[in-house]
């Protein structure tokens, strides 16, 4: 439904592997201080200094985690580096190199690629890191990227995943749900378009839920803005997979529980809306949809006059003692014990 | 041919991702000063204090890179580590730490898993690398391995790509083409078992170049004499698409060109036998059969005292004015250009 049928075709045959490479990496600058030596070499060359550095890798699969049938391919280059500098941000760390992996069957033209990488090179661009490396291969089926990011903190600014003590409070930027349901309307809309390929949708009453599906933006304001204010999450995580998942990943890792209120979710009127016209539960799709890409994070209750009432940022819960457990209280006060794919509603207390 | 069709079967979805990846990873230790911390958070934290880091990435796709039918998982995992050591030994640097991106369809068990970590494990134990964080997803179809080495090293030690200069001497490590020529007799065992799955192949007379292709070794080694004998090599690469693209890396990179002699090109007494056997030139196989994982450095004249002799290294030719090309001049004293495939027998000079 979005292709394009009128498209330059190039082969990739006609380019060779690193006649490949060069051509899409020619408009690549290095901007970074700490990137001594980029792309060309058997391995890149970084100087961090004196600050730790920050390793985290991705994969994103055809027909696992990316659908071409309507993710425009600069769409999910552009994805692909957000999901990994998401981690980074969720270790509080400035986000400075990726390299890229790239495995593309030859049903793919160079034309294709180049918008990929338009994609990869703009987030790059936007968010100030620099492309250093990688490696391109065909592969048998599908198209698969693998993205390694880099960043810098000083020791003393990282936030790990296990620093969270009982009282402390939950708190998410922006809102949750919105990449979920916006996969739902693009899915529906591919089911409409397979029995008649002539519409044409209107996405848009959709416009948000969409765009936090085709092209969400890593948190790296909020990172910023924590330091502008002067807070030092106790522990952090980016939301992938979806909340409930998070919030059990931060309670295993610090050994805490944790009290998470539903009404104080930050949802999206689109989500809410989205949610009743598709018969979905809204906090079952915060708590299990992924791919906000927001942060979770949890801060000392003496922090929360500096926090209080900042629109990029919302109290859900607090944490509690590891033996109580991880909890949804429901708008109806009760405790619903959390599971890693939403709550566990034949388990209640 | 390999395959024990008995073994346990555990599925892969009685785990789920982080059950898996806790499984897998249960047994990975540490022991990189420089690493702070590793799997278990958004991203790793590395301290590389004044040295600079060095970082590469490689896909390994089944299909493409690999077959399952006569590779073993173990020998795949380690082989794959392998790929990405050899990148950083390339750079005359140390390997320090490794990310391993894994997809896999279901129709792996977790024994299969296992044992390619068991491989990954054992290459990190042997070259004293960490292994600090990844990815494991599912694929649709095949296994694919993306695996990002980071290393370290002072700044005045690391050897790029375009330091060489006209008049130094072109030297590599070890001897050339056995794992090509590995392949081709895994390939012939492979045709016999699809006719007669009930042939027991005797590899014995063809272990060392088996050896080659199924597990080699990274020249960790090469570094470490290089640096006992006082010799900084101006340029450096790993062999891994063969001795002819390598040299024209080179070539390109240092803006030189260069003069490789086929009487020097090291050889082991299995590879020319296979070569006589299978009905290849054995030239052509040192030049264009790749995944020898050897190291190709050029060093000043000044330095051919330091190396004469030595049984780890051979002296295969000298780079020349850029403007003169490469050519590989043939035992008979012909000059033939050199090009990525091996050589162009169409343009004798």
């Amino acid at each position: 439904m979005l292709e394009d049928k009128n498209q330059e075709r190039t082969a990739l045959e006609q380019l060779g592997e690193f006649g490949l490479i060069d051509h899409l990496t020619q408009h690549i600058s290095l901007t970074q201080k700490s990137t001594v030596r980029g792309i060309g070499d058997d391995a890149a060359v970084l100087d961090f200094n004196n600050k730790k550095t920050i390793v985290t890798t991705d994969l994103l699969i055809e027909g696992v985690h990316f659908d071409l049938s309507y993710m425009p391919l600069k769409h999910l280059g552009y994805k692909a580096v957000m999901a990994n500098l998401s981690d980074v941000y969720a270790m509080n760390a400035t986000a400075t190199q990726i390299t890229v992996g790239l495995a593309v069957s030859n049903r793919f033209p160079l034309e294709a690629l180049e918008e990929l990488y338009a994609g990869i090179g703009l987030a790059c661009k936007v968010f100030n890191v620099d492309l250093i490396g990688g490696d391109t291969t065909s592969s048998t089926t599908g198209m698969l990227i693998s993205i390694t990011a880099l960043g810098e903190a000083d020791e003393a600014n990282i936030v790990y995943r296990d620093g969270a003590k009982p009282n402390d409070l939950l708190v998410v930027s922006g809102d949750v749900g919105g990449a979920y349901m916006g996969l739902q309307v693009l899915e529906r809309e591919k089911a409409v378009f397979k029995v008649n390929p002539n519409t044409q949708p209107d996405l848009s009453p959709y416009s948000y839920i969409v765009e936090r599906q085709l092209k969400p933006e890593a948190r790296k304001d909020i990172v910023e803005l924590l330091k502008k204010l002067e807070v030092k999450p106790t522990a952090m995580i980016d939301i992938s997979d979806g909340l409930s998942s998070e919030i059990l990943h931060l309670c295993k890792s610090s050994k805490v529980g944790c009290n998470l209120f539903e009404d104080k979710i930050p949802l999206d009127p689109t989500v809410i809306s989205a949610c009743e016209e598709f018969k979905i539960d809204s906090t079952l799709v915060a708590l299990s949809g992924g791919e906000d890409y927001e942060l979770l994070f949890t801060v000392a209750q003496d922090d929360f006059e500096k926090i209080k009432g900042n629109p990029n940022m919302t109290v859900i819960g607090h944490m509690t003692e590891e033996s109580e457990g991880a909890h949804l209280v429901t708008r109806g006060n009760a405790k619903i014990p959390l599971t890693a794919q939403g709550w566990n509603s034949f388990e209640k207390e």
